[in-house]
């Protein structure tokens, strides 16, 4: 497919577009209109076959579902509203067209789903593999985007939903050299959810957030970091699915729980006394630690002994199994 | 070079900031601040090694250089100010550190003269070859963005600078396998810079621009075919560079100048009553035609007798070549 058929394309599918974007694809660049009183959010990720996807396990909409999806979440994790999305593609010469086709089929399906404009992006031949860069573009109002920095001691530790559940679909897959795993039976892991209503409805209640992305241990040390603080987290809260398929008494491993990334869930702290429901917008809120003094992160029993310092050893993509 | 170890490099280069640019790299998103009363432009543009530039040819300083102008000469080309850039890359394993630090001065050397602040990105492992994609945010008065679209029968087309001398560079460098240049003596090709204040002097006044980053040929078609007008361009007038080294009579060719990409000169059109300076922030303007009705651009002769049709065949990168 050539460059500018694809771009007719694309242009033609994301025609439409919202109040936000008043131009698209098709000018030098987009003109984005952020509501007055509000900041512009803008987070890129990278997604690379072989790294974060492969084109034997992964139907080419998930592929595009969870390129996007790592944008809004990381949209989410601010407590913003998503207005625009870029994609940049780099595509092998010898791609079906039917791959794309696919790609942004579940691309287009999610931005539509949120109200996100797909306003440009670029194209490129790919000397090796499928590489696409996805921008992501929000806003929130003034002063109220929920930073990495905001956690204090004595504030509580929240996580949305359950973890570990993308990396034991993950784990399924690396069982065996030709293992497949039907995607509708998997969501968490191949049409994984952003969690913007969560997020936006967390504004001035979260002292601090961010997404699930490498992993709780790796993700919560990134908030103790930028908030100069520690943490305590109880294991035996972590929430948790029970396994696919197996018994009702086995669920997703604590490691993959610790360690497992690609959740998309999101961490956040609030003060003691802000009133944090159990449920928002269809999802289940857990307390699962507090934040303590000091730089390190600890795993407790249930009765609130130290066991063990909770190293950062999240999710390296693909590379660490 | 780990990820993390490149990131806090990154970090630390990138400090400072601007007004405008209130949280960059270290949270989920950047968070921009854009002037009340102003939209929100936005750009991004893959630079592919063996497509974009080639390691033997361009110093990485220039690489660096080079990705972050064809972002800001969007912006240019919509008569925008710069805010922020977003740069992802994806190196080889085996990628010197010393070229990292090559491209990384390079791009911030422009970002700073620019006062653009580097807000973020992502890092990953390329297959094969460097690839970088760049975003670039920035902000015009509501309304006053310069589209592509806005072009109107009896229109006169004006370029900044001179067409063809990047072009000519890389003609030299494609004349022997082992050839190759000293950049302070070709800066439109290594170090080209993008027309930001000629740009937004425009404001206003042009009805329709663009940037010269796939040659005039293909630009003007642009320009003309969202617009639904056609074209007439007097070759004659087209401003040239005298080729470097060469004889005073010898200029850059009409073919460069008509089909050479890369110049990141602004073609630009205004309604004649409309007075256009004919130096705007040092650089020269020059009138090499007029829109007329229909859809196609000719070449005309000094006498105004319409020579042939001018087809858009821009610089397709290294490939044509």
């Amino acid at each position: 497919m050539s460059e500018k058929s694809l771009i007719g394309r694309i242009r033609k599918l994301a025609a439409g577009g919202s109040a936000t974007a008043r131009l698209g694809i098709g000018d030098d660049c987009a003109i984005l209109r952020v509501p007055s009183g509000h900041e512009t959010l803008t987070t890129t990720d990278f997604s690379l076959e072989g790294v974060h996807f492969r084109r034997d396990w992964h139907p080419p909409a998930s592929v595009g579902h969870r390129c996007l999806t790592r944008g809004l979440s990381d949209i989410a994790a601010m407590g913003g509203d998503p207005i625009a999305a870029f994609l940049s593609l780099a595509l092998p010469k010898n791609l079906a067209q039917s791959w794309v086709d696919g790609f942004l089929k579940g691309f287009l399906a999610l931005a539509n789903r949120f109200k996100v404009t797909l306003a440009g992006g670029d194209l490129a031949e790919s000397p090796a593999g499928i590489l696409a860069d996805v921008v992501v573009i929000g806003a929130a109002p003034k002063g109220q985007a929920i930073l990495r920095s905001g956690a204090r001691q004595g504030d509580l530790i929240y996580v949305t939903g359950t973890l570990g559940d993308s990396a034991a679909a993950l784990d399924l897959l690396l069982s065996g050299p030709r293992r497949k795993l039907r995607p509708g039976d998997f969501p968490a892991h191949f049409y994984p959810e952003p969690r913007i209503a969560v997020g936006r409805s967390l504004r001035r209640k979260a002292s601090a957030m961010i997404d699930v992305s490498d992993g709780l241990s790796t993700d919560l040390t990134h908030i103790c970091e930028e908030s100069g603080v520690g943490a305590e987290v109880e294991a035996s809260r972590i929430p948790r699915e029970r396994q696919f398929g197996e018994t009702a008494s086995n669920h997703v491993s604590l490691d993959l729980a610790l360690h497992g990334g690609d959740d998309y869930e999101l961490i956040f702290t609030a003060a003691p006394e802000t009133r944090i429901q159990s449920r928002v917008a269809g999802v289940a809120i857990t307390q699962i630690g507090r934040i303590v003094r000091g730089k390190r992160v600890f795993l407790t029993d249930q009765s609130g002994r130290r066991v063990r310092t909770l190293e950062p050893r999240g999710w390296e993509h693909f590379k660490k199994h």
